[in-house]
C-alpha cells in the first residue's frame, strides 16, 4: 500500500535511499526553530489541523478558496485542513485575550496542507515556524519580529552572504496608488499585480496596470527609488542597533498575496536567488477584529517560514550536520553468563541520562562490535568476571580505540565525562 | 468563530481558564517520550496524518471502521485522518525495510483522530507515543520495550506505587481456548468476550462464553491461577535483572481489543483504578506481512501511551511542573537614551543562548518591572550611563534581591553562571 501523493514519510538517519525525507533532519530544524523562539521570549501555542472552512473563507481572499485541503465531514460540516496558522491563532487570541498581558509573543510549528493540482514534486503539507505578535502598533514590534527571523535562519550557519530579508510596506504601495489616483475599487487587484510583476513579462504587467490607470514605467520607478516609509526608518534603525543591518533591505517589489496584510510586509530570499521565499510575513492589523466578529480588535504581525525550502537551502550550502543514533555507549555483551549484570548496568546508565543500546539476543563478539561501530556509539563497554569473582568493566572509546577498566559504580560518571 | 467539537487548542501558561489545555505541559510530554526513547535507542519516524482508508480497513477488525475520521476528497479518494500509528509504520517499514539492519527500534509521537458520536468532554484526537521494535522475535525484545514503557512512566516522576504493567498472552489464552475444544471459527469473538470481562456483569460475560462453549467459571479459574507461559518467565526474568519487577504481574484479563495482536499483550494502569489505561501494546507478528502484501515478513511488537490519561494522572499525582516563560533576563530600559545600547546587549545575550525579553516600547521603570515579575524573569538587568561616559551593567537576582554591577562584556557569562 502506498501513502498518499504530496505526503511525506519521514525516516531515521542513515537514510536508505537519496529522496527519503530524514525524520532527524526535521527534528534538528524543529529544535532551532523552537529554540530561537524561545530565546527572544515567544511562548508555543498550537491549534487543531483541522477547522471550520468558515474561517479560512471569512478572512482570505478568493485565490486561496481552491487550494483548500476541505471536504464535508461525517456530521455534514464543512471542514477544512489548516492553510496556514493565522487564522487559528486569530481565533484562539480573541477566545482569551483578556487573559494574556500584552504584547503577545507566540511562535507554532503546525503542519499545513493544500489541495492542489498533483504536480511533479509538489507537496501537499509542510510544517511551518509560525511566530507572531500580537497588541503591538509600533514599528519595534516588527523589528522584534524581524530580528527573529534574521536570527533563526543564523542559527543553522546561513550568513548574510546567504540570504536577505526584502523589506516592504503596503501602506507605501497604498500612498502610491492614491498619489496616483488609482480607482480605490482596483486597489486590491493592483496589489495582486505588483505581487506577480516578478514571475510575468514587462509587457503583461503594463497592461495590467494600464487596465488599473497606471503605468508600469511609473511603477518601476517607485521601486528603484526604494524611498522607505516612516516606519520602514524606525525598522531598519532598530535592526542597525542591533547589528543587523546586513541582512535586510527595502525592496518594494514584496506586497505579499494575502489579502489580510495591511502595513509592513517582508521576505527572506536566498542571495543566490535559486529558491522560492524562505519565509514571509507582515501586519494584518485587521484579521483579529474580523475574525472575532467586531469583539476583539488587536493589531498584528507575524512571519511563516517552511521547512520544505530552508531545508533545500541548507542542503545546497552544506549547513546540515551529520545525524547518528548518538549513542553514548553500546554494551557488548560476550558471556552470556553475564546478560543479567549487563541488563542491570545498561537500565543504571540509561537512568543517569545517557543513551544505550546493545544486542537483544546473544551474537559474536565480532558481530556485536560491527553493530556499535554502524550505529556510531562512542564508547563500547563490557562486564568481565574476575577470577576473584568480582566485576570489571571495561570502556572503550571508539575513536582514540583507548581501553580503560572503570568500576562499575563510576560508569555513569565516567561516560558522562567523555560526553563532551 | 469556534474550533471543531471534540479538538483542542493548547495556550501558553500561565492559562487564563482552568479548562484550557496547556501548550507547556504538552511539550514538557513529548520531551519526557522523546528523551526516553533515545536513551532507550529508539529513533524517531513519522508519516502523514492522512492515509488511504484502505490501509486502516485491512488491518482491523471491524470494530474500528465505524470510529475513523474518514471522508472522500476532492480527488474522489477514500481517505482517514489516521486512528492509529501501526498501519502507517507497517507500510513504511515494508517499504524500505532492506535498508535497515533489524532489529528496528523506532517510535513517533503522532496527533490520531476518531470520529466518534459527540459526548461531553470526549475529544476526536489525542497524542501519543508509540515505540516499536521489528525484526525480533525473542522475549527480549518485549522485555526491552515494557522497561521502556515503565521507564517513560518513571521519568515523570510516577513510582511502583502509582502504576502497574498488566502482562498477558494471546499465545495463553489460544491454548486455553484450544485446550476446552473451543470452537475455532469463534476464537477472535472470544477474545473480544475477555476483552470486555472487566466492563460487563458476569452473568452477560457467562452467557456470551456459553456461546462459544466456554464457561465464565472457567475462565475464571485461568485468570485466577495466572501461570506465566515460557515467553511471559523470560520477560519477567529479564525486567528482574533491570530490577523493575514491582513495576509488572501477571494479569490475563488484558488481552487487547485489536485483532492483530499475536502474542504478549500488556496494559499500564494506574494502581488506584481511577483512570483508563495509561498505555497498552503487544506483539503483532503477521501485520507487516498483511500490509505488504506478502512481500515483507518482520515480527514485531510495540506499544502506544496517549497523552490525555497521563495529563490527567500526573495532575491527580501533582507530578506536574509550574510552567512559565523561562526568562534569564528581563532588560529594564529606563533611559531612552540607551535603547539602542540596550538593544544591541539584549541581542548578544540572546545569541550567547539565554531567554531574554524586554518592553518594546518606552514605559514606566515601574511598569518594566512589575512586567519582569510577571514573566517570572530570573534577572533585570540595566544598562546605566556614568558621568565618564562609559557604561556599566546593573544585574539583579530577582529571587535573592541582590544587585551586581558586571562589565558589559561579561554579562553573558555571568548570566550563565546563576543559571543553574
Amino acid at each position: 500500500m502506498e501513502r498518499l501523493p504530496g505526503f511525506r514519510d519521514f525516516y531515521p538517519e542513515p537514510l536508505p535511499h537519496p529522496e527519503l525525507w530524514s525524520a532527524d533532519a526535521r527534528q534538528y530544524i524543529f529544535d532551532k526553530w523552537r529554540g530561537m523562539a524561545r530565546r527572544y521570549g515567544f511562548r508555543e501555542y498550537d491549534g487543531p489541523p483541522l477547522e471550520a472552512l468558515e474561517l479560512f473563507t471569512t478572512k482570505s481572499g478568493e485565490e486561496i478558496v481552491g487550494q483548500l485541503y476541505n471536504f464535508t465531514d461525517k456530521g455534514g460540516r464543512e471542514i477544512s485542513l489548516r492553510p496556514e496558522m493565522t487564522p487559528t491563532l486569530a481565533r484562539m487570541v480573541a477566545a482569551y485575550e483578556r487573559g494574556y498581558k500584552k504584547p503577545l509573543k507566540w511562535f507554532a510549528l503546525p503542519q499545513l496542507f493544500r489541495y492542489e493540482r498533483q504536480q511533479k514534486g509538489r507537496l501537499r503539507e509542510h510544517f511551518q515556524f509560525n511566530a507572531d505578535i500580537l497588541g503591538e502598533r509600533h514599528p519595534a514590534a516588527d523589528a522584534e519580529l524581524i530580528a527573529l527571523l534574521i536570527d533563526t535562519l543564523r542559527s543553522f550557519g546561513l550568513t548574510e552572504q546567504d540570504f536577505v530579508i526584502r523589506l516592504s510596506s503596503r501602506n507605501a504601495w497604498q500612498d502610491f496608488f492614491r498619489d496616483h489616483h488609482g480607482d480605490a475599487a482596483q486597489e486590491y487587484a493592483f496589489y495582486q499585480i505588483i505581487d506577480k510583476l516578478e514571475r510575468e513579462t514587462p509587457e503583461q504587467s503594463d497592461e495590467k496596470l494600464k487596465g488599473a490607470g497606471l503605468s508600469l514605467e511609473e511603477v518601476s520607478a517607485f521601486i528603484e527609488l526604494g524611498k522607505p516609509t516612516a516606519e520602514l526608518e524606525a525598522i531598519l534603525q532598530n535592526l542597525a542597533a542591533r547589528g543587523l543591518s546586513d541582512y535586510v533591505k527595502i525592496d518594494y517589489h514584496v506586497i505579499r498575496g494575502l489579502a489580510y496584510y495591511t502595513g509592513v510586509v517582508f521576505e527572506a530570499f536566498d542571495r543566490k536567488g535559486e529558491f522560492r521565499a524562505i519565509a514571509g510575513g507582515g501586519r494584518y492589523d485587521n484579521l483579529v477584529k474580523l475574525i472575532s466578529g467586531g469583539k476583539v480588535d488587536l493589531p498584528a504581525l507575524g512571519f511563516g517560514m517552511g521547512d520544505v525550502v530552508l531545508l533545500e537551502l541548507l542542503k545546497a550550502r552544506a549547513l546540515l550536520p551529520r545525524f547518528d543514533a548518538a549513542l553514548d555507549a553500546f554494551c557488548l555483551i560476550e558471556d552470556e553468563a553475564l546478560r543479567n549484570e549487563s541488563l542491570k548496568l545498561i537500565h543504571d546508565l540509561r537512568a543517569a541520562g545517557l543513551v544505550v543500546d546493545y544486542s537483544l539476543t546473544p551474537a559474536k563478539s565480532d558481530k556485536q562490535f560491527k553493530r556499535a561501530q554502524e550505529l556510531k556509539a562512542r564508547h563500547t563497554i563490557r562486564l568481565d568476571r574476575m577470577p576473584t569473582g568480582e566485576l570489571t568493566l571495561k570502556v572503550k572509546n571508539l575513536k582514540t580505540r583507548e581501553e580503560n577498566v572503570v568500576p562499575v559504580a563510576e560508569a555513569a560518571a565516567r561516560l558522562c565525562e567523555s560526553q563532551g
